[in-house]
């Protein structure tokens, strides 16, 4: 059950690392969008890893098959199914995880659960499965362009590093997805030592909504807030989600919080966009933390499925920051939860005249 | 919709500030549960303002009365309902709000959303509707209990006064829910001073779950995290969630962030006991900041329903700091999470034998 | 989990026969639709026992009260909570219920899901819970006429009588929801008989909606017909449901079934309204058959707790025919599957500009 | 959003008739199921068209393919994905549909919801997506056959041709699944004379589950019987469902239909196995209408896109009577509700101890 995401706009993902392939239904999708296989592609190739020497060398083809859903160029309004069958598929590189509880990975969990897991790559537990996430959020994405909401991210830290917001267009120009286009040497140099340590280090990523019209959201437990946290720590490898000011709305006092309104607009967004839960009309705007990744070929100690002590060195071909490849996938996410509340809204509030003054921005 | 939580152990809250009452409905409850009012009401209790100078001296009688699913004293498996009755009513306090959209509340999105609202103490918006959050997790956490599982919170951080943990013991005996003792006078220094500039401040709140087993949780977008996330960002004032290391993970390399298995357990608790979404049978560690109290008296910019600029003044009674009551919430959140997550996996998984060695505790 | 209904317009009922009281909240009706108590107990009261001999003699006061969700009279868009305390208590005239598992009632089954039940009658398998769906029922009834939809219903069978139907202005002169006043004089000649018998009948209830648009529903599983029958089975007693020929479909030849089409309508309406799952703009039609009483003062065999056989004479005021008042509940459950598919349809389609021609009406 | 089923056992459908090929995804099944491909195709073939000369000698290959969810020959507990590519794909066959709404078929209606459709083969709307409900419902039989749980069924009525229960052995034995032998030839006489009218004709299908413990289902709207009249509804053609003694209870008195109750078991099963929407032990007894096929090639009236009147002969390779592949749909269907049921009893009553006295079986 928990392989399902959304209410309205409804995504389910399936497949294992190193099974038969990976695949997404998606179910709610208003018909008629045109939509074709490239356009989902392009966010793909944007996730992919093996493209540059910072992210693993391993090569996924990734190519999406649209196999239902679409006629004639246009969504049908039924389900759109996208296949992804699995390429290069080395499982003898993961025969000694068979045995073994990786520390930081899920292998431990995964076998308490159920009692049974597919150890090769990861299983269900791989980030492959965040390739089918990007797949769907690239159809959310082409909707909501068409009603005026585009969405964007950038990774604002590496480790110890902070990246600065400089402008949008540099960040497809830089294999860290960074918007300050004179940060990206000191990055790569940081990265070459790390790969030279046998370490991995962390990342935060930051992802914004423009042009959300206000009303999107719920008030009690479905906020717009909520489900993003829920949306964005649903990714692998992530910690912590912030909106707005986040963590450092807890040394602020409410004099500086608080973001006045005139008729010029909003005069600051320490709120990120979302009042009582509901979209204001500012930016949407979200960090998130991610975790260093977990295989490294540093030994560490743990255990073998008979409890054990061994020593594991995670082999195989792994991105010393997943953080890296994680901005296509934040996006994604945030496009999805958008793309279902902007249904919601419609569904119960589609007769409402508004009654609030436009605001300008400022 | 957005006004129902959990899947399994499901909730329905509804209710104003100033309306008739406030009310939830619990849906899924195992039968037979030995309960009585008084359970609920101590949560209550714990959560509720105008107890102590440090909180609104608003007071709220939150008197819960349980009107159906109990008989004999025992859970009957069908709909528990509780009722709160409002009582301190003062809609004339609130009557500027009419025509104003104040700044940081939910004024403004609810009228673009609805394009109505009770504006009368923030309606459907107010922090009071978390009272019934804390009511229908005091039965979660009651059953959990039952099954060795143990939910507490307390407050980490109240604006820039960071506070250590001590003891659990220690939390009871204040109104901060500090986990120190020897902190609370510096705590009560600062409000004091807070109260008299006018202003407000946030907070952050650490809540911990002991003893669950290994196991809870889903893998991909249900995971454990993902859904504790959802949870304590819902709670009004909240713009962050982190598990475990949380954002602090973006900085450490993996050698540090990764919980080396040994067969006397794990050797750190980074993860917040979860891992790939999953119970990894360590302490469930979660931390949420919360903003500061949007409701000051100190005057603020923003504009009337037809758009023209003016000064607001929040009067009515309301705590320098939201953070403070904000421990109970937390519990509650978490509760209900870990307590949907326990059927889940029941439901899925009660025929599995455990395979993973049992671990020590270290 | 099993207490709540619809997926967008979301009801879910709580309470006992014989507790303290029962209630229903509302979530995601659309906001500012005027809304009066009165309206709602207008329904209630079409439902209400004790107004006439054929009739149980029991008195319910179902005075209903609207807790939450209303302001100035008009709908919030946030939850509706109606409260219906319990007026006429004879918990002794149930006590001994208490050990016996009545035949054809729900007392063997609750004790086996539940190890626990209220016995009073009948806990939460009373029929009194019924009342909650017409009360949500009558706010979806009211928003449905605005957009020209009109949902009524009427008896069609009793026992051995089959009642044409004549006119919809007869329905509501005579106690048994009958279209053909001249039939009433037969249908009490019946009741009177089986009184004396010691008997019960059951009944068949005709529900129609009419001003329906074309392309409501969903194409697989929540299928308009199918969400009907789901619906209108999960009333008390009914045993079946047919949607426009229904048994009848079996039968016949496809040349007969097959309502053809012509650019002045349907020449027919076998469909029932429902082509596919989705609306055809005709009128849905859907039949349902109601079991008899089980309650009756002819003793049955059956057994104790024990498991040890009991002769059983149910006490207490039944009606001799539960169908006699089970046409506003069909109508009620009729009306928030449209709303809820109304709602739905709007989500995905609302941008839709509909391309099929428009047909007469025959 | 409507193409999924069931809550904890839950699949998505998805696919078109003429498209890639249908697939579906099957989310909740417990871990460590053995579970064979062949298992699914037996299932598949005895669904099968083209097999013998009274249904279509249209060929579908129906080949499936699990691409995840298994390992090392057991489920994984994580999603089960198996994908049907489509084989005899003949479009030019239905050029003709393109502009024209077919009598009796979801053309009309799929066009006015969607305003776009896939006219081949009926697109979404064919009966070649319960292809992937009975794939599904392969994996709900087995595990439900490890709990002593056997769902079996037969076609009760076609036509006017009742035909009686004899015995399970037979239904194998014949393309018609007749429980009686002695009736095949009066069946295929019925059918030849039926194919050279070209005509079609209903049928009734009677589908039951034997020992189902007592206590699946829930009190309210989730009823076993409602899930049983949602699950059998939604497939195509199906125009009734009753549950035991269905529509026949209208006339019956309630000492006719109540089923007493003796330490050596119910004295009879008017109630089909459900009371109070909670099963009782006995055998849980549906019975579906299915209407006549809709393909036939007597011309019919009809419109045109443009609403012009046409004659319409629908080509192509049709079963004179659906209803004939129906039975093993219809088993699927029961065994996923069932399974879902078994599920969401486990997660709320697993710690229940049965306080019923076991009934013996008549």
């Amino acid at each position: 059950m928990g392989n399902s995401f959304g209410t309205l706009f409804r995504i389910s993902t399936w497949g294992e690392s190193h099974g038969g392939g990976i695949g997404v239904v998606i179910d709610g999708c208003p018909p008629r969008l045109p939509l074709d296989v490239k356009e989902i592609q392009f966010e793909l190739d944007r996730r992919r890893p093996g493209q540059s020497e910072i992210t693993t060398p391993r090569k996924e083809s990734d190519t999406a098959e649209i196999v239902s859903g679409l006629y004639e160029g246009k969504t049908l309004g039924t389900p759109i199914a996208i296949y992804v069958p699995n390429g290069d598929h080395r499982p003898s590189a993961y025969a000694e995880m068979k045995d073994t509880f990786r520390p930081s990975h899920a292998d431990f969990t995964y076998q308490s659960k159920f009692g049974i897991r597919n150890h090769e790559g990861g299983g269900r537990s791989s980030a492959r499965e965040t390739a089918m996430r990007v797949a769907a959020g690239a159809i959310a994405r082409k909707y909501l362009l068409g009603q005026g909401i585009v969405i964007r991210g950038y990774m604002s830290q590496l480790g110890p590093i902070e990246i600065p917001f400089k402008s949008w267009d540099a960040v497809a120009d830089n294999a860290f997805f960074s918007a300050d286009p004179d940060k990206v040497p000191q990055l790569e140099a940081y990265m070459d030592q790390l790969r030279r340590d046998q370490n991995s280090v962390g990342a935060k990523i930051t992802v914004v909504a423009e042009g959300v019209p206000p009303g999107l959201g719920e008030p009690v437990f479905d906020r717009l807030d909520a489900e993003l946290a829920y949306a964005l720590m649903s990714i692998n490898a992530v910690k912590g989600v912030e909106i707005g000011a986040g963590f450092a709305s807890v040394a602020q006092l409410g004099t500086e919080h608080r973001d006045e309104l005139t008729p010029e607009g909003f005069t600051s967004n320490n709120a990120g966009g979302v009042l009582g839960g509901i979209s204001s009309g500012q930016p949407i705007v979200a960090h998130l933390a991610l975790k260093p990744t977990s295989s490294i070929t540093t030994p560490g100690r743990s255990i073998d499925v008979n409890g054990n002590p061994v020593d594991v060195i995670t082999k195989g071909r792994h991105d010393p920051c997943v953080g890296i490849r994680a901005t296509p996938i934040a996006e994604a996410m945030m496009a999805m939860v958008l793309m279902d509340h902007l249904l919601r809204h419609r569904a119960q509030n589609a007769d409402v005249t508004v009654t609030t003054p436009i605001l300008g921005q400022l």
